[in-house]
């Protein structure tokens, strides 16, 4: 793994997809992060050379434990990920850090711009930490950062951490991407459950109550239990496991090693079930799917009279003029497709 | 309401949609019912003259309030439909039931069959009573349900009461296109939500918990007072109103006129901040959505070759031959569409 080539930087814009394969399977992170950046790229040369790449590197996918990681406003993500990834890169794992945005306002970059919080994960050799902007619509949210976590996979990276940006639709990209999923938030439960999307609980294989450090020690721990007991009213996310409550401290790094062990834990479980090969295989064939379904609907509603229609369609059904049917007829009736 | 105008029963298939339109809205349940029959029809010359009726009742529609109805097992979801029907149609209401059944083996009417609980409720004038059977697909349920609803609505039912039968899909489906929604459970709710889709709970505004009668009566206000305070931790379904909870008893006819009260209430609340309508015209929209994703999807894979190819290229994508981008575009490659 510390064998990692040296790549050269001098091409800015790397048209050749083989030029990447060696360099990014042998750790570089130069070409890591072309090569995503390559992925990320909007310009059909690119986008086919992307796909280039990434069919070479398949073979190489799928060798990681992908955990996803939500929280509530001020929960310190960035903390919790800065203390838990340096813990697993001293244990000897290497580790990938992805950001998921799925507000298209932010270009490549911005978001590690706004927070370079992540200072000492940045520097460690065995780590890489990549925001990953979107392309727009959700469903290029789900594509981009899935191939991004593949070409992680491809370089080695046994442990990789995707970090929701902002709260709704981000949670649900996030979760049918990943293996595990985690939800951060903070002591006074009750009321911090008020202020964010309750529906996240039920995504999450475990609740970390973090800050658990200091006066917060206490009743974080008592936080930690009234969860426990709202668990078991909850449908778990993953079958045959039931979320798990914990206390952290990124500050004491208190914690920290028990998260891991219960991600162990569901792994083998989950493996040994079946379960976690079942999931994966759900979710790729469910992003297939998606991307099917995206590609139609876009085709179909490529020419800009095809977009005005729809509206205008849409504007007799709500003024009880069309029944839904008719309206779907006239919207086909119209042209050749 | 009562001056209903007799229909002939003598045209065993009504062709002309026009006949139905006079006695449907004079509340003549022969005429309902034949024209929930010619909307639940796979014949094309029905779907057109379905279409055509329905159009023309359009303008009388959404005049009621939109009541879906889940339940527990052994919950006795018909009893409570019984009493609670009864008791509106008392107070001078008329009251439309609908069964959704989301598995398409059973045949029309096969669903009453099985369950003739709501004998008093057939028997009144001001009552109409109509299992749905679906037309194989989920988007098909949808359909014809919401259609059927806005039947009923045309025939001056006020209340609309649509009871979804088994568990999963219907819930959500029956949640999307209903104004309030109701689960129905008994006392031991630990136990009991250990054995239902927990998830229901979050799509729900209100809670009852039946069977609070005679030693039920004690542990019922118990569960009631405990999912008061579960509910407070789960996501509201409706924006501005939390899930409320109460004890009922179909068979002293005890709550029942809470219920009612509540709904009231909620109707009331979310008519004067808006959402009422709100959601009604989102869930049309999302119904013209999904009927034109669905009707994209089935014209797109109306050729088995498609079928099969699609089929193939998931195998190629889950061996890690393929990208799905790839596989995308092969997938559309292969034909003119």
């Amino acid at each position: 793994m510390t064998n990692v080539k040296k790549f050269s930087k001098r091409a800015a814009q790397p048209l050749n997809p083989e030029e990447l394969v060696e360099p990014l399977i042998s750790g570089s992170r130069v070409a890591l992060a072309r090569a995503i950046t390559l992925i990320e790229s909007q310009q059909p040369t690119h986008r086919e050379a992307a796909q280039q790449l990434l069919q070479q590197l398949l073979p190489r996918t799928g060798n990681s434990i992908r955990i996803g990681i939500t929280g509530v406003p001020g929960a310190g993500k960035s903390t919790f990920i800065e203390a838990f990834g340096k813990m697993l890169v001293d244990q000897g794992h290497r580790v990938a850090v992805l950001a998921i945005d799925p507000s298209s306002s932010r270009t490549g970059g911005s978001i590690l711009g706004d927070k370079t919080r992540m200072e000492t994960l940045v520097k460690e050799a065995n780590a890489f930490v990549r925001p990953s902007p979107t392309s727009g619509t959700l469903g290029g949210v789900h594509k981009k950062s899935r191939e991004t976590m593949l070409l992680c996979e491809a370089a080695g990276y046994d442990v990789v951490l995707i970090e929701t940006v902002g709260v709704g639709q981000s949670e649900t990209a996030v979760r049918e991407m990943t293996d595990f999923f985690l939800l951060l938030t903070l002591t006074g439960a009750g009321d911090e459950l008020q202020g964010m999307k309750k529906g996240i609980m039920e995504l999450a294989d475990a609740i970390v109550v973090h800050k658990a450090d200091g006066a917060n020690e206490a009743p974080a721990k008592k936080t930690v239990s009234e969860f426990k007991q709202i668990l078991h009213f909850i449908q778990p996310a993953t079958i045959g496991w039931t979320p798990v409550a914990l206390p952290v401290s990124s500050y004491k790094k208190m914690g920290l090693e028990d998260v891991w062990k219960t991600i162990e834990q569901f792994r083998k479980l989950t493996t040994e079930s079946g379960v976690f090969e079942q999931t994966r295989s759900q979710q790729q064939k469910q992003w297939f799917k998606e991307s099917v379904t995206d590609a139609l609907i876009s085709r179909f509603f490529a020419s800009s009279e095809k977009k005005h229609l729809m509206k205008e369609l849409e504007q007799q059904v709500a003024a009880s003029e069309l029944t839904v049917e008719q309206a779907v007829s006239k919207l086909f009736a119209s042209s050749s497709s």
